[in-house]
């Protein structure tokens, strides 16, 4: 399905590089203007990296996780791989605290332990080396499929909007949301391209405009409040946008706006597509409702880049996602499938017999 | 209905000043970081200050073009009212093209002149004077008018979503919509009041935060994104903004998002409020469809105060008003009264009498 797709014309960013001894984080906090790799030779500063939004995005910071445990690992001198899995149990326990929304996190983590758990007696650092490659590959793998499945549902001649960051950037490569997007400019179904700036980070102006210029895919920016106006003006047919959590309802966890944009897009007939790899799912949790949404220090909302833009005392919310009700979604695409109009019947059906992260 | 507001406490920004020989004027180019006048001691310095944006709001343009025509009269030497007209119009014209979309700007001038006509002979500086004070005093009584109409609407306990800057600053003083926040506070109406930043110009985090903090009047800023999120949360009951043109239909042109904060306010069943002068009606306008959206230069979209937030050569899309729908809207607020659930028949029974402006 995806052959018309040439992946080295249009994906070039890669966010996260192992070298065998180190792994080279590109450090989103100096994007767009310069392309600096961070380079950690221990967990706790892939943690720090993970806290501090360096890298982000939720496979990516799954699969940074998961290097992080090889750094562990490297750290330790146990012999066998039941003394390692309690030796490294702290480790993974700080990983897991760098961010609370993201349940890649939790889930690479898990991944990471099962391996460890498999192996008997020594080989266990090559297990958990190999685990992480894996992660990353499978990763990238289901970026292309979702990228093609996505695209499908795409009319030729079709414009999009999309939010926040969910390309090369976020992931082990080609993106969630922006794989869709790279893939449906390249079956040449996608004529427009919009991003949001996604305040208060910018994700949308600093990452995702510029990932998209490396491989030579024009993208118009709009303010995020902006995207309304732009659905009525009917220059865009679908939002697409990426999530970090789905529930076991199919309701949607993803960065601060989206829902905003779901509502929006519902009011003028634009169609919205969520674009997330079956990791992101996590049937344990029934609803949106229940998810605990990250605040973070409202100081984010008191500057952009150096420049502070408000006056002293100024209060400010800050919260980092919102949820998108299953009802206002017409796709949920995973590697696994396209669910259209999700609920938990279609969610039961495509990922009941799962086991909970 | 207004005796309750203590004006002196909830009051205490003003734009504009008139010391008697010079006009000063709140440089809103430098809020929140200096509070520094600019004085003006002839006409083109304030058709400098208009067109700089150091003075910004139609109500605040259409005031200080007033006192720029006493001012360029304090320049003429002429004995007679009809000898001053024709010495005063190049002055006149050269105020009236320093923002030639503001419909106020025209509007005052407009009024000055005939001020000047009334006069036969002498007198006529005192006349330009008094007209200018006239404009500027019915000004803050309309704003004072429509604080009490609007808050009356408003539910104790009630939290309320502001968009751009619709306050002091924008007006002689109090606010359109910002007044009625300023009322809602006033008489135990309004708990929590929340700014949307208003990318890209940042009017809400620069300038309404400031301008409520310098009136011990707490408010909450969150990302133009977070609102809909906010919503949800059932911490807002109303949406407050202005208006810089109001249609026949009772359709509204305002600050690009407060489209979008509208039909996430109906989602919601959060209540809508638009608060305007009635200057700010065009019945000769049917509807928003007929409104040409002004669009301002992408670069805005680069760069946050000094700071450049985007690679080189992205493009950008930068609509500067979008329309709502009087669909959309639950209350519009001028000096002559409340509309509810405006439309064609409830305007043209409330404004059709009126000459187009």
């Amino acid at each position: 399905m995806a052959d018309d797709i040439d992946y080295a014309r249009y994906d070039h960013v890669r966010p996260i590089r192992w070298t065998g001894t180190a792994l080279e984080l590109l450090d989103q906090r100096k994007l767009p203007f310069a392309v600096d790799y961070l380079s950690c030779t221990g967990s706790d500063e892939v943690a720090a990296a993970i806290h501090s939004l360096a890298v982000r995005g939720a496979p990516a910071i799954g699969i940074a996780a998961a290097w992080g445990v090889v750094l562990a690992a490297n750290a330790i001198e146990s012999a066998g791989a039941a003394e390692a899995a309690t030796a490294l149990e702290p480790a993974l326990q700080r990983l897991n605290a760098a961010r609370p929304t993201a349940v890649n996190l939790s889930w690479a983590l898990a991944r990471m332990r099962a391996a460890l758990a498999r192996v008997e007696g020594e080989g266990w650092r090559e297990a958990l080396e190999r685990e992480a490659r894996a992660i990353a590959s499978e990763d990238l793998a289901a970026n292309r499929r979702m990228g093609a499945l996505g695209a499908s549902l795409i009319e030729p001649g079709s414009g999009v909007l999309t939010h926040c960051n969910t390309g090369s950037l976020a992931t082990a490569g080609f993106g969630t949301a922006l794989g869709v997007i790279r893939a449906g400019v390249a079956q040449r179904r996608i004529d427009a391209v919009f991003a949001g700036e996604t305040r208060p980070w910018l994700q949308g102006a600093r990452l995702t405009v510029w990932e998209l210029q490396q491989d030579g895919i024009d993208a118009t920016l709009i303010a995020d409040s902006a995207a309304a106006h732009l659905m009525k003006s009917g220059q865009v047919q679908w939002v697409v946008v990426g999530a970090d959590r789905i529930c076991a309802n199919g309701d949607v966890a993803n960065k601060i706006g989206t829902y905003q944009l779901a509502i929006a897009a519902r009011h003028h007939g634009v169609k919205f597509m969520v674009v997330a790899p079956s990791s992101t799912v996590d049937m344990a949790t029934a609803s949106g409702d229940l998810i605990e949404i990250e605040e973070r220090d409202p100081a984010e909302l008191h500057a952009v880049g150096g420049s502070r833009t408000v006056s002293e005392g100024v209060a400010a919310w800050n919260p980092v996602f919102d949820v998108t009700p299953h009802a206002l979604i017409d796709a949920i695409v995973t590697e696994q499938g396209t669910i259209e109009h999700p609920d938990a019947a279609s969610m039961q059906a495509a990922f009941g017999t799962r086991a909970a992260p």
